[in-house]
C-alpha cells in the first residue's frame, strides 16, 4: 500500500497531509502561507520534504488552492495569494521537489475528497459547495469528477443572482457569494443592524453595525435572539435559492456544504432545508437531493489533493 | 451499416427520422402532436411503423420531449402535453411496438446531436441551450454527457437571476426564460412599447402594445430601427448573463444555441458576444468559450434521440 500527499494551500496556513488508501491521514503538517512565488514554492517544497520522506509515500504530490488554476497545474489568480499571477507551480514545484506534481481547485479537490471518503460515498452526481468569505464548489456528475475546459468548473460564487444587487469585487453586481457566503451573512446582519434593529447582534459586536461579524449573529441565534434567526433565515433562503439553481442545471443526488460556515450547521440546515422544498422548481415531480454537511471538515482539500495525486483517478482530473 | 430511429414530440408536430452512424437523415416523417396518453401512444407506433419497416432500422427507438423525464422514460410532466402526467413512456410504447424504447429530454437529446454530427464535434464539454418559448438544455462534460440523478439536468430556464422579477408559471419569480426566451423578448418590447416608445415594432404589432411579438420586434431590428435594436441589445444582455452564470458553473469550451431564436442569429449573435465579455467572471484570466449557433436546425432533438438510440452511447444516457 503506497500513501499519497496533499497540501492545501489556505489563506493564513498551508495544510500538509499523508493519507492512505481510504482517506485515513497518517501523518500532517502546517506552514504559515507565504507571500510570493518564490517563499511559496519553498514552503510547498519544505512540506514535500518533512512528510515525503518515507518510502510509503508515493512519488506524486497533490495541491490544492483556491482561484482559476488550470488543467496544466497554471495558478492563474488566488484569492489567498493575491501577488501571484501567472505561476506555473506544477512545473516549479516539480523540478524543485523531483516528483510529479498535481495542481487542482481546492473545493474540486474538497468534493472528491467527500465522495470517495467522506459525506457522499457512493453518489454519482453531487455538488459540494463551500461556503467560507467567498463561495466555491466541485461537481462529480455521472460517476466523474468534472474540472470543464480549462479546470474552472465549480466557480458558483459569481453566479449572479440579483444584476441590481451589491457590487462584487469580481466587479460586476448581485453574485451570490455577496449574500450567501460568510461576508454575504456579515452584510445582511450589518443591514439590519443600522438603527439598532439587531440589538442583541449589536451588542456583540460592540455596539457599532460596521464591525458586526457572522459570528455575532450565530452567537445570539444560539441564545434564541428572535432578530439574529430572522437574519438567518434571510440568509438561508439566500443560501437555498443559489442550491436551487444549481439543481436546474445539474440535477445532483446531494449537495455536500462545507466551508466555514458548515461549522453552524446545527443553526442553517433546517432553514435552507425549508427554503429549498420552498424554491425548488417542480417540487412534486422529483425526488429532492439530499443536502447534507461536509464531514472532512479543514482536511477536504488537502485529502482531495492526496487521494488525485495518488494517480487512483488521475484520468478524470486531466481529461481535457 | 444500422440506421437509426429517433422521433421528437413538439408542442404541435412529432418529427421522426431515420438517421445514418454519421447524423445524416435518410427518411422522416411528421404528425400532429395529439392531446392525451393514448393517442400520444398510437400516434409514435405509427410513425415506428412508418420508419422502421426496413430491415436497415435497428431493435431501439428514441423518444424526446421537453420537460422532466425519469432516466427509466417516465414522463413525468411536459408544456407540450399538458394533459400528461406519469406516463411510463419507455414501457408502454416498448410494449406496442415490440422495441426497446429510450426516452430522453429533447435538449440533452439536441445537445449530444450537435456534439456527435454537428456545431461541436470533437468538443469535450459544452453547453446546448435552446432558446425557444421557454429555455432547456443539455450538457456534454469530460467528453460525456450529463443527464443527472434523476435525467433532469439542463433545465436551465428556471434558473433564477432576479428574485424580485417577473412572476414564471412555474410559481417563482425572476427564472432566466422570463427574460431571455422568445416570450422574454416581447415582454421586454411590450414593456418598451407602453406609451408608443417603439413606434416601428408596434406599427408591425397593428398598434397594440399586448400584441407585440419577438417576430416584430426582429423584422423592425433587421430594418434598422435603432429603438428595436436596443431591444435586442437588452434581450442579448439576458442571455449572456445566463450564459455567463452557466460558465461559471461548467467552465465549457463551446456554447451552442439554438431553438426557435437561432433563426434570429445573424441579429443575436454580435450583441450576446459583446455582452457576454463584458459580463464574464475573470474575462483576462480565461479562454472565452465559444459561442455557435446549432446547425441541425427543428432535427436536432430527433438526430439525437435516434444516436443515443441506436446504443453507441447507451452507457452514457443510463448510467445512473
Amino acid at each position: 500500500m503506497t500513501n499519497a500527499l496533499g497540501i492545501d494551500v489556505g489563506g493564513t496556513k498551508c495544510l500538509g497531509v499523508v493519507v492512505a488508501d481510504d482517506g485515513r491521514i497518517v501523518d500532517e503538517t502546517r506552514r504559515p502561507t507565504p507571500r510570493g512565488d518564490e517563499p511559496l514554492i519553498e514552503t510547498l517544497a519544505e512540506i514535500v520534504r518533512v512528510l515525503g520522506s518515507s518510502d510509503e509515500v508515493g512519488a506524486r504530490v497533490g495541491i490544492g488552492l483556491p482561484g482559476l488554476i488550470t488543467t496544466a497545474g497554471v495558478l492563474r489568480s488566488s484569492p489567498n495569494l493575491p501577488t501571484v499571477t501567472e505561476l506555473d507551480l506544477a512545473g516549479r514545484l516539480g523540478t524543485r521537489v523531483d516528483r510529479e506534481v498535481l495542481v487542482i481547485n481546492d473545493a474540486t479537490a474538497a468534493a472528491f475528497a467527500e465522495w470517495q471518503v467522506g459525506a457522499a460515498q457512493g453518489v454519482s452526481d453531487l455538488i459540494m459547495v463551500t461556503l467560507g468569505t467567498g463561495i466555491g464548489g466541485g461537481v462529480v456528475a455521472g460517476g466523474q469528477l468534472i474540472v470543464g475546459a480549462n479546470g474552472f468548473t465549480g466557480e458558483f460564487g459569481h453566479m449572479v443572482v440579483d444584476p441590481d444587487g451589491p457590487p462584487c469585487p469580481c466587479g460586476r453586481r448581485g453574485c451570490w457569494e455577496r449574500y450567501a457566503s460568510g461576508s454575504g451573512l456579515a452584510q445582511l446582519a450589518r443591514a439590519d443592524a443600522v438603527g439598532r434593529r439587531l440589538p442583541a447582534v449589536l451588542e456583540r459586536a460592540g455596539g457599532d453595525p460596521a464591525l458586526v461579524r457572522g459570528e455575532h449573529v450565530q452567537s445570539a441565534a444560539r441564545d434564541g435572539d428572535p432578530d439574529a434567526l430572522a437574519v438567518v433565515d434571510q440568509f438561508a433562503r439566500w443560501v437555498a435559492l443559489g442550491l436551487v439553481n444549481l439543481t436546474n442545471a445539474f440535477d445532483p443526488r446531494m449537495f455536500v456544504l462545507g466551508g466555514g460556515l458548515a461549522e453552524g450547521a446545527d443553526l442553517y440546515f433546517g432553514p435552507i432545508q425549508r427554503w429549498f422544498g420552498e424554491l425548488l422548481y417542480a417540487p412534486d415531480l422529483r425526488p429532492h437531493p439530499d443536502l447534507a454537511f461536509a464531514v472532512l471538515g479543514e482536511h477536504a482539500g488537502a485529502i482531495g489533493c492526496a487521494l488525485l495525486a495518488s494517480g487512483l483517478v488521475s484520468d478524470a482530473s486531466q481529461q481535457n
